[in-house]
């Protein structure tokens, strides 16, 4: 196990003007016909019959938000995470090192850190009344053998001591039992309400970049597509999914960078998911959309897990980020306060 | 429907020493004899056949925190919410003003604010092979009749014109829609690993205060006896369970603040509940514990609801508990940076 987390590693000062949250979107839901329960709701309380029918308000997102002092960049910058991931997911690695919402905030940008519909803060609807499916837990091996942390088949054991690693591996493997604390259930039918969400939060915020990861990247795609002249820029992090490739052209003026890790030492399902990935951007570019690939090996950058923005050299990572999308034409709205 | 929140409302700035989150606590638990599934993670993907089976991580909570610059209280001030809500309950208020959160922020105190085991970013476990029982999800109008911001029976419509809010009622109605957007599923039959949970976290952190919502109380009480050298004072704003009182000497050196709200607007089952707090109390006090009723009607401050962190007079509020809280004889730690 790593080590404690109190008190927090000795960093410089960081001045904000506002922090906060909020939730958005969602809908209303009727429920009808569920049979009442009898629950008891605390140690003082006595058992209550329930009535679990009427309106439900289903498929809200949460949002919290840092706005530093000063801010140097005036669209705000969208953090969202990946498959079966929340917020946490950008605020401090395993290992107890800053993470990339500080590392924006620091920087400069009013950030926004997201919990998609179903996950976190966002809660989730009833199931099956609303999602008709049920949600699905990932054993602790799955990211150890799916995001290139251990060294593949047979590398992981229940045991720390007896894990092997990726060679040259960039993941703070010390740190994953505490990792994979963050895991938290996701649905796989849902896709549909968490675009609703995100276009929701897109509406209530206005012009905006988003950073996504993984499974973050089909909505980031998408919401760049139905909000083209909200959505400035779009950075990819191991984008696992995409938008329509037939309505390419609607991208055409939002810069997209796409940032890829250890291509090398891709395998199997991730290599061919990969392959059809690449093959989306290409068709991008074919329609006119200005799409850049940050690849981390070809610039001598290996080893970086699918969960960069936790490995060792995620500051180094999201340096080059922040620099790209510093040098991209955004609509400067100058400083939200007034 | 209440107004935007983007950009932020205009604040005094606040400057951070540290700000990130952590997960803690939560046990092993091994899956077997579950079906595999067949589920499509993203639409760039093809169907994968899933194997729930295998070592769950589970019940692990989720703390994020805040050390203000400058540092001006050593133990760290932890906020832990009531049921169906997350630590999004302290941040903003669902009409836009600063939460409690904030408050304590900017009033020197380093604050953790938590998501219990089973809530929000904290996730929760496989259903029903760890938690036994399905969760609940409230109706839109449970918090309006229950929390002291309805008129009562009957108060309640869907459409926000036609409700009847309480007469003289502090809740900011007017966000009531945007508010219920923060309700969470909860599970009932959880409380032992929410305990546990939380005593992961006073391990992790060391000593500390622990202001309490609502379901939080029971937790925070449970939490101070198995801890009496570490948890150094609770508030207890309308706790809605407590500890076992045949072990109220064991919380001699816990001084306890206990905040209430209109208790002539009880009725029924609130009033029956808080009769039997009350009773605790006593016992309590019996003991030779320090428990200090801050009894806001007593004090000319009516109409607050249940949810007093949201309230009109949030701030009010808040500024009370700090001056108790701040003449407390507290071990000063302090400031926890090198």
């Amino acid at each position: 196990m790593s080590q404690r987390r109190w008190p927090p590693a000795s960093t410089r000062s960081l001045s904000l003007a506002a922090f906060g949250s909020f939730h958005v979107g969602g809908r209303a839901v009727a429920l009808q016909g569920l049979p009442p329960r009898t629950v008891r709701l605390t140690n003082a309380g006595t058992p209550a019959a329930i009535d679990p029918n009427g309106t439900h308000w289903v498929e809200a997102m949460y949002a919290q938000y840092f706005v530093p002092q000063p801010q140097r960049f005036g669209p705000p910058l969208m953090l969202w995470h990946g498959g079966g991931l929340t917020g946490a997911c950008w605020e401090t690695t395993p290992d107890g090192r800053e993470g990339w919402l500080p590392y924006f905030v620091r920087r400069g940008w009013a950030t926004l850190s997201c919990d998609a519909v179903e996950r976190g803060r966002a809660g989730f609807a009833p199931t099956p009344q609303v999602f008709l499916d049920a949600p699905m837990h990932q054993p602790v091996h799955w990211a150890w053998d799916r995001f290139r942390i251990g060294a593949g088949s047979g590398s992981w054991h229940d045991d720390p001591q007896r894990r092997r690693p990726m060679p040259g591996g960039r993941f703070p493997v010390q740190a994953y039992d505490r990792f994979v604390k963050q895991f938290v259930p996701r649905w796989t039918e849902t896709d549909e309400a968490i675009l609703r969400g995100y276009l929701a939060l897109i509406d209530e915020v206005g012009p905006c970049c988003v950073l996504a990861h993984s499974q973050g990247g089909q909505f980031a795609l998408q919401a760049a597509q139905a909000r083209p002249d909200v959505v400035q820029a779009v950075v990819l992090v191991e984008p696992s999914g995409f938008a329509n490739p037939a309505q390419a052209h609607t991208l055409r003026r939002t810069p997209i960078l796409v940032v890829q890790g250890d291509g090398q030492r891709l395998e199997g399902r991730s290599a061919a998911l990969r392959e059809r990935v690449d093959v989306y951007f290409d068709v991008l570019r074919a329609a006119g959309v200005t799409v850049e690939l940050l690849d981390l090996p070809a610039q001598g950058i290996g080893g970086n897990s699918h969960m960069m923005m936790m490995d060792l050299n995620s500051d180094d990572i999201a340096g080059l980020i922040a620099t790209w999308l510093e040098s991209q034409r955004l609509v400067d709205l100058g400083p939200p306060m007034s």
